[in-house]
């Protein structure tokens, strides 16, 4: 099936600027703000992709905003969510409008998780602003690069609420400084890619801007597409596994996963092609939700 | 209730430097050392808070002693553990001296403890020496800056234990160099500023001393208590949830606690407050154990 | 019981450069290229000091090999296990061969992860090339040092599987940038020892090659011999609860742990010793599996 | 929305025998044989009436057909299993044969569980043979009833294999007596609605066959019907989370969830009702995944 | 000091009936109701002991009124939950309000959870009623023995929510029906002492009322007062422990345990106490917080 | 391999009664005590049939001596520990002592858990006393199939010490009632096997004595050791992950588990035995550690 035909949306565009590999832009003008529309559209996209099983083996995520990543969540939408505009049940009773939000609040969870569902790497490469609801986004993908001069702001203290599609689940397991992170958190303050970095958020800052840190990022993601798509999508699964489990745990699970795995002809063929000096050749890995 | 009157007590003093802030001071002479006496008068200052319901927002946690955070425990006190003075019971038997020693320890834990129960974040601000079981204390606030110049040591295994207050529970789990962390917990070494950094155990490194790095988190304090405090509040909440939980079990707890939390009024005020270009103004949130 | 004597083997030389520290030089040439043979050498090493209780408080882990740490797996092996040839179960049946190979993950496992079952510190001090098995074998000791000009690769998916033995396990708990972990592991990528320190994998970088990060490294192993075994063979203990823990599962595991081990006679002994401002002297501790 | 209405598909029939209930039956002639086909309309019934939001409040699951609940998995479906007859990717690849069984392993697993994910009770209503799948389905309802007569068989290992989609998974949580699960997981032994009742498997025996299990299943199903579904609901959700989480951790979570659902009005309206001794009415509750 | 003397409150009668056990009557006259004032006394009077270091070794509880063990939650105190006369807060908004209930079912949950904090087994004695809440505090004890005649039931969804101080939280671990307790949780239905000893909830049911079933629990309770309380306490922890942690975390934490339990003179008191064939004389172990 | 042949030693009998079944019996007269050398053969028992290999398809545990089963552990032994006999660590110094008691309780813990580490049921078969360490012993195991008149008694609290070696970390989990269970453990009642099987503890109670009951354990055994090896190996490695897992994580490691093991000829085999109606052949499961 052809990797990216048709598979851009209203307000996301995806092209395939190598073989195997999609770049996603984020292009909702003028801001990228997230409605619930757009979220949806945005979590549905990656779901199709893997039902679909499309032999895609690595993504970049980007902005195709000149000026930013994203602004956030759209504040319409969240001020309708205080009036009670979205949900009829609210109106009724105060314990149905919260129920009524629980379920809004996992569906949303749902969508900006959706990359964790995808069998290949995301690596998502950001630019200027990256605030609130793109600092969950970009927490739910698996490699993080930013333009130098990005800002981040964990903002949603700002509008009154805690973050709660992903910033708070996974910042505590993906960095390495709890410290700056909280201060981060609780302050919604303004922060840069050198801070992102100090904190573990970032694998690095790119000299440049949106071009350049989208070059790099499908630079990665080529050097990823031409690996075995079997050990990748392992690596990735397994790696998924060991943030949330013990190591007793994760090193039963991945027993248990490379007992089949190891199965794969992609381990003869690189050794094969190593001794041949050539590039080896991968068949496709029907896309699994992990 | 007035915020800090009062609060103050033998070795503690506390003061209200700006509105809904608390600046809590460790004031034994010479060295902060920590008795048993002193522990304790330090966990039941944050409950007494809590349960009070004291409108605090923020709390800065520092040193009034000009040389240093604190020297650890008071030695005074570990040798009286060893030799049975604390404990009749372990005169009469191994076992129940153990299970003595047992509840103590979990005593000890419970206060040192305190500020992960208030709702508010507590950020420390060193300088000097940062000994023992000064890095436990540091361990369970929220954010810790350190002045140029200060000295930690996790000082434990100098004196033939294992820290078991905080440091080795907490150190694993919000620093992201678990190589320098170990080494510096089974060598007792002096570590300075800039390898604590390194270890992500601090936020930042402030230049000057003790009033300068006391000034640099009340500044913090002073920008997260003009935020909504039940947005800090689920923040702090869910940030600990993370820190002890799946990614999954995470999410589902946040879905429920927003469900509840996102009905609040801190929400319109502060979209409110954005657009009429003036500060939010939020109710007292009662304070609550977390 | 002495030391080291006679714990050298085929590919592995043990000496005692210091009194309870043992070196331990991986010394197959011409690259230190794991076999079977070899893993299970390593394992049992350790698990040979553990059971006959000899009196180490400290351990240095280094490479013979002038140019390199370890080239990883021996790729003669990795090719036996696709074509069968180390179990002939996977001739009968392919679910009879995958378990075989489930067998024998485990049992690699298990080698690799020898040092974490010592009571001692295990401090490991690379050089050169650090490939695929190296990774897995210095995530599971306790303390990285790498000199200048060291390089590292998660090699594993360039022969077509994901890393089983302890790299992927660990890594995400013991680092603190996940971004630029994943986007190691994922492209098997070699990188440097200032990105091994960026990721938060090593202590710090020595200047010079292998004799000056061996004397590092034993350096450190000598303060850490020089304390409370007691001490530090229970702060060994409890860290590696927490690294898989809770919070406040880990604290009440570690008032049970410590309630018998203040009862040491270390404390007053080195209470005494800084009194008298001499070296403490400590008792054995027979080695105990962790 | 009607409750029932164009809810019957292919093999399963749906009506609404009183008030917020619904009966569903299994209706594949001859034995209710689960094809690939019929475990996915069993499914995608459940998340296709939670999806639509109707004011269900109880369902009872029984068989259609007079003789028996279910023989289980179709054979001829598990037959092509083996011979890769579903996977294209079996043929290319041990590996990725392995890895397209486990999509559909895991496709399998969500179909079987969809009742946990209804936000009402799932009463399911045995009679004759339950064997293999039939296990697994009951297993993940909420309350079973067995007509006198009923014969189960945990029948997996009788082809082959492990029980996969749901037994092992709860049987050993649900049940009270590990023995005899184990002996009849280990054995496929065909074992009596009393072993079954000993086991801890089912609430009760019902006297009589098939109309008499499913009018008592229908009883009980009215009596929960007239509770408040916000109640109802919120036990559920708090029961499944309390199988799988520790009770400090099922505390905190039922404390966030009980802060918003104790605002609903079903409880004045609970209690004004007993004044007046009339029945209470309940608004509906939009179904929500759990 | 005194074992009960002064114990006795406002509703709760506390006697020695014999050496080391306490027995504990709960007499809110006409139906124990439980107002918010009854439950905090009833917590504390555990917590009271505990840190009294009260030499107790076992304790029953059971109702003082003749007709029934307890009706439940006082429904005055229920209802003013919902129309917000008991927090102020919730007339300020609807998540602060939330908030100021979890603060309060936190501080129910822990009052209703104390007999876990002792070490001594606490043995519940029921007759008649057991309502609701009655429910939670048994589901808190460590034995529970009924009268014949007892009648239970889950009745929170009866008044329209969740039952959440405890009964959610311990009956899917304690029980062994889980097909029975949730039928009984969904649906409010009385049920008899044998439904609850065949869903595992009892242990025994005994015949005659009131005095037959506490004199069977004051047997039991002298028998375990005549142990080793190192032993009957640690086997109280171990098992609480064990209930919410897997079979190896148990393993570890009783062994560690152990390590320092095992070191009492109650062994060879014992040991000596068989071969002379006389009773063993046990130290007190001063009371801690489990 | 021969199945049975050498494998008797010391106190312990081993026959092969019938094809692919191990008979072991219990043979230290008078009754079974249990000393550290009869318990460290029990477990080298188990051990040595994984790794050698043995193509045991099922084993049943029994007591060769006619009047019991275990009176359980050796109280020689018992004594020695608490009089530092074993350790003479304990003389040094307290934690020494405590450090060195850890290492055999893990010792004791690794020798009566083998039965798990075996892929094969073990069938425990008892009759008369089965006291203190044979309730540890017979929990590791799978199935328990009880004598009439059978006697029961957690007995550790009888000499001073909670039960360390398996009877409190299983039982809450694999029986059905805790209100019991507690009774029995800190009692030290003896119980019949009325209430074991009331308990959950016993699968069943077979009428008669000591043969009766091998019997039909061997009868069980002789059913499981027709089945297939792979199907019965995997459902009992599912189910000890199951008992200490989520649902979800189980449903997780048992389809990656699956996804190998489905790809076995046992399927087939018996899909063509059931339609030939022979008996299906298996080739053997090269023995694994769980």
């Amino acid at each position: 099936m052809a990797l990216a035909a048709d598979l851009s949306s209203k307000w996301i565009l995806v092209s395939e600027p190598m073989p195997h590999v999609l770049h996603i832009e984020l292009a909702r003008n003028p801001v990228n703000a997230f409605s619930a529309e757009f979220w949806r559209e945005y979590g549905a996209l990656f779901d199709r992709i893997v039902s679909e099983g499309r032999d895609v083996r690595a993504a970049v995520l980007s902005s195709a905003i000149p000026k930013l990543f994203t602004a956030g969540i759209d504040l319409a939408d969240a001020a309708k969510i205080t009036t009670g505009g979205l949900h009829g049940e609210a109106k009724v009773d105060g314990a149905r409008g919260s129920l009524a939000l629980l379920r809004d609040i996992k569906d949303f969870q749902y969508a900006i998780g959706a990359p964790e569902r995808c069998q290949f790497p995301v690596i998502v490469a950001v630019h200027g602003l990256v605030l609130g609801l793109g600092v969950d986004i970009i927490a739910a993908c698996d490699v993080r690069y930013a333009a130098e001069g990005s800002q981040f702001s964990i903002k949603e203290v700002d509008i009154g609420l805690a973050a709660d599609v992903g910033t708070l689940a996974y910042l505590p397991k993906i960095t390495g400084n709890h410290s700056l992170m909280r201060e981060m958190a609780y302050s919604a303050a303004i922060f840069s890619a050198t801070d992102a970095e100090r904190m573990g958020l970032i694998s690095r800052i790119i000299p440049g801007g949106r071009t350049e840190v989208i070059a790099a990022a499908l630079a990665l993601a080529g050097v990823i597409a031409g690996k075995s798509p079997v050990a990748v999508s392992g690596t990735k699964r397994i790696l998924l596994h060991s943030r949330d489990h013990s190591v007793a745990d994760n090193l039963e699970y991945t027993a248990a996963w490379n007992a089949a795995a190891l199965q794969t002809q992609d381990i003869p063929e690189t050794l094969a092609a190593v001794k041949a000096r050539r590039a080896p050749k991968f068949a496709p890995l029907r896309h699994a939700k992990l």
